[in-house]
């Protein structure tokens, strides 16, 4: 039976590029593994498995029973039903390490980079390998999407040396791709409020309670605010659905490099005192800010804890 | 403020070495960083360290405020007071990770070998870099006792062979070393049963419930269990004090590769299911066990979750 990796549910390109980068780099190793996801695919990563001609991973939704690799995140509630009942031999992340509780001994390599990819660049290399051209494809795409073709914060030497090695074994220009691939992936297409919202949602617990931050990127993000009172609605359902304290939508100018964030819920006072922004009309502008792992999740947490 | 790099309370070899190696490591990168300890060292350790003329790291207790690496261990139950208000820039360690949560991004380099300071002497060649003369005695003994000389089930074919190449660095004769020194962690002197109990002393949270594990290496296992009702009554003691649902003091003979445990408390269902063993008159014949990590926690584990 083959070892499933797979990434963090709303798959984004990191999670998917990632798990068929590792998988790769695993049966170059000899060993029997199989890329998956838990989840349907973004615009950005569509165009991304398009581009290079790579098939999407099968879909799963339950790994109990099964032998499973982590990559592009470890917190229990981002990952696949039936974990408790896997046996998790490797975790391949770049988060924070938080309700992620394993029986026995795993290899785990964790690293404060900007991407997963980066890493497995790394393990590659390790091994004294190199990824195929459509693979350094794919992890190349990983990486701009994570750092915003290497303008985000979370974004370290480490990545940017990673990509621009990785574009030449891919053959593609990376700013021209790059932003290609990012304004791929702000067409929202004919995207319902709920799919909008749980494309990138991912739900974290901080001291026993639940929040949600979505993100999406944008070049327009009028026209995705015009529609708040449509989304306050569906966002209430999903706090309802699951039990949140409250929830962030993020919306991301990959030009400008800031983000708005729609709010709903019993947070106003957590984020006001975490952003130092006050939330009004449901919104509260989050200047510079364009990393939910570094410049939003930290300090939601350090206010909560507070 | 220098860096404190430290392994579990109720130090062990492998985590007074791996902390005083690291910081070697960490050193020679130009790192400020300081090995401290949680806890007294035992015989094992002292022995190693006056053998090699290392002086014994200094003793914290509360490490609120520090920025701290962590090695040899994960789990809250197991590291310094003020961990949560400290910030995790590294974790080096073997074991299952568990009840590890920090707020933010850090290095983590967990694999599952039989000690931290096999997984340290590949970050030393990682950075073409060789530990000196005495950390490299201290690595090797680390990992003697980590594996019994090699004998445990942990210890992999990557620990066997660090211990043979540091063993030349080092300049001594691993086995010959070895025994004499693991001979050295079994002199139990005038311990009281507290501190028999306590020295090496983890405590586990699974399923919400808190349970102890405590090991002692001897070459006469009678010696220890004819003062069996003395250190019933002390476990009894911890047991009320930590909030323990049970406790196994695990008496392993390390000539014969065998354990015993002397066990109190409510655990004697879940003992006999994990080890297919009759617990009698407080005590489980643990027949080829030697492996805390790899042959207690993991069967104990199961039995409670099922």
């Amino acid at each position: 039976m083959s070892i499933l990796i797979f990434g963090h549910k709303n798959p984004d390109t990191d999670t998917i590029c990632s798990a068929l980068a590792y998988a790769e780099l695993k049966n170059k190793l000899g060993k029997d593994v199989k890329p998956v996801r838990l989840g349907e695919l973004n615009e950005e990563t569509k165009f991304v498995l398009d581009y290079f001609k790579v098939g999407k991973p099968e879909l799963v939704t339950n790994v109990a029973g099964e032998k499973i690799i982590l990559v592009d995140h470890n917190e229990r509630t981002q990952t696949a039903d039936g974990f408790e009942e896997a046996k998790v031999l490797e975790l391949i992340d770049h988060h924070r390490i938080s309700n992620f509780n394993v029986d026995e001994p795993l290899y785990a390599r964790v690293e404060p980079v900007g991407c997963t990819a980066t890493i497995i660049l790394k393990l590659f290399k390790e091994n004294n390998l190199i990824p195929s051209k459509e693979v350094a494809g794919l992890m190349l795409s990983a990486i701009i999407s994570d750092t915003l073709l290497f303008k985000s914060p979370t974004c370290t030497l480490q990545d940017t040396n990673a990509g621009l090695e990785l574009a030449k074994i891919a053959g593609v220009n990376p700013n021209e791709y790059g932003l290609e691939m990012l304004k791929a992936g702000t067409a929202l297409g004919d995207k319902t409020e709920a799919e909008l919202l749980t494309m990138d949602m991912k739900i974290f617990e901080i001291d026993g309670q639940k929040i949600g931050v979505a993100q999406v990127n944008t070049v327009n993000e009028a026209e995705l605010l015009e529609n708040k009172k449509a989304l306050l609605t569906e966002i209430n359902n999903i706090i309802s659905k699951e039990n949140l304290k409250f929830f962030m939508f993020v919306i991301t100018n990959i030009l400008s490099n800031d983000s708005v964030a729609i709010v709903e819920g019993n947070g106003d006072a957590v984020i006001e005192k975490a952003f130092g922004q006050k939330v009004e009309d449901n919104e509260v502008v989050l200047k510079g800010v364009v990393s939910r792992k570094k410049q939003i999740v930290p300090p939601l947490t350090k206010a909560i804890q507070d």
